[in-house]
């Protein structure tokens, strides 16, 4: 890992699967391929990737096959947070060996009502497990999936007693206040909003960028929101993102991308999700097209 | 597997650990020997045996711990249902494998608001990959924890298709509407409350037994209580089950239970939890046994 940290936009990056349900290796290569040449970093394995609906080898060899085509590991972020503590050690170890980034984490999310105690000891046990310098762990704190909210309280501690390790969070709660708690709290920290739709306004408080769905399918326009929302040029790209985010999060987010990659790579391949997830409707479908063509939506080359 | 239906009391058996948090294997093999020995049956890898907080491979070796010991895999139903389907489908073809009587499946828990086709299509996905005759497959239903409601159109759909595969339902939901309306649409299924305090009510309707968290330190009378609640003795088997029941569920359920058996075995080891799940608090700890103490509870030999 290195000690560069982390900025700008990062894909959660969605998930191919073929028929049978198996991942799809070549398509997923070539997509993370694509948004690294947009100037995005890759969050594969996050909750858009349907990270949860595969298993531990599977995310490993999705990983391997990413780093053994040379794609470059400095600039991925690899989802490792399980509910069980060994397996997200497993996936931990197997990121920082491969030389990523860092690693975004979710806190274990069947159990609920879960004490800061608890919840830091888990991220504790992972770090002494993983017994790695090179680790950076990005907290994941999605508490409408989760279930478990990471505290203020908790970071602050977890920060405290491993200051080179944990070095930011995503933050999907949606919430502003809490995000503008956060900034607030831990200055330096990398801490990313999980939607392009706060860039400008969190960046300005010091955010490090965003890790977000829409990345998939807009890398261009949200990677350099992310480098240049400050500039003059910074509120025409964030209504531009704002405008593709705001009619792709009006459907549901995973079956709503892949069915713009299928669509407009003309590769119905792309539309296949991992159950439990199911398809758009047909209406679903039909709008969702209609809606990103009435703002003059499509993929970039 | 066997076609004989599972009636009875049945332990979601709480997993103990070692200080360095690996399961302790010789104490679960005990403790599981001592639960058949008062008459009830084995389902292990529950919520309340931290289930999702062990890995894949640590739930089979523990399973294989116990079969090979001798114990009877007939009287077993290990929780088998995780996030992601080839791991849940890996455990089922391993309890199968083994000759579990049946399996207890979690449905797929990270994502929320999955579509009744979504949660079909995943349990059928499953039993279409195990692809064994001999699979009994019982659902678990406890969307408190799970977030994802096992609904009756869905039970509906998955017996209709798998009418010799999908033989019962565990109904953690603790609402009585929702077990009474499964009870009255699906008789003759193998539908199990999560708690001995509705056993003579359910049983009444047609319920077979339960899988209760308080089996694990309460099993002979609660396997008493779902042999005989229609018999003279059943209103005081009912009242002797609840006094035990409404003392430990006032307490966070799995560090409650942990704490009765290390307390009345001497054996501190059994008190270990694994992360995220925290001890009860010196005054929990106290209060806890000062009551059981008022109701005259003691571990059976």
């Amino acid at each position: 890992m290195v000690d560069q940290a982390l900025t700008g936009a990062f894909a959660p990056v969605v998930t191919p699967f073929h028929a049978d349900l198996t991942p799809d290796a070549p398509r997923f290569l070539a997509h993370c391929a694509w948004l690294l040449s947009h100037g995005v970093g890759l969050a594969p394995f996050g909750t858009n990737s349907e990270a949860n609906s595969l298993g531990t080898q599977e995310r490993m060899a999705l990983l391997d096959h990413l780093i053994d085509a040379g794609l470059d590991a400095r600039r991925m972020l690899p989802g490792t947070g399980c509910c069980a503590l060994p397996e997200t050690v497993a996936l931990t170890r197997h990121a920082v060996a491969r030389g990523c980034a860092g690693v975004l984490m979710l806190p274990p999310f069947f159990y609920k009502g879960i004490t800061d105690d608890g919840l830091y000891s888990y991220y504790a046990r992972v770090i002494d497990a993983v017994a790695d310098d090179r680790l950076r762990l990005y907290l994941y704190h999605i508490p409408a999936l989760s279930g478990v909210p990471i505290t203020l309280p908790v970071i602050e501690r977890l920060i405290r007693d491993f200051p080179s390790t944990v070095v930011g969070i995503k933050d999907s709660s949606g919430d502003w206040q809490n995000l503008s708690a956060m900034l607030d709290a831990f200055p330096g920290f990398g801490i990313f909003p999980a939607s392009e739709s706060l860039v400008s306004r969190a960046s300005a408080k010091g955010a490090k960028g965003c890790i977000s769905a829409t990345v998939n399918i807009n890398p261009a326009v949200i990677g350099q929101l992310c480098r240049e929302w400050s500039g003059d040029n910074g509120p025409a790209l964030q209504a531009q993102a704002d405008a593709v985010r705001s009619v792709v999060q009006s459907f549901p987010m995973i079956p709503a991308l892949k069915a713009v990659l299928a669509s407009q790579r003309d590769d119905a391949a792309w539309a296949q999700l991992r159950p439990p997830l199911s398809p758009l409707s047909d209406t679903q479908h039909a709008a969702l097209h209609a809606q990103l063509a009435a703002c003059g939506f499509a993929l970039p080359g």
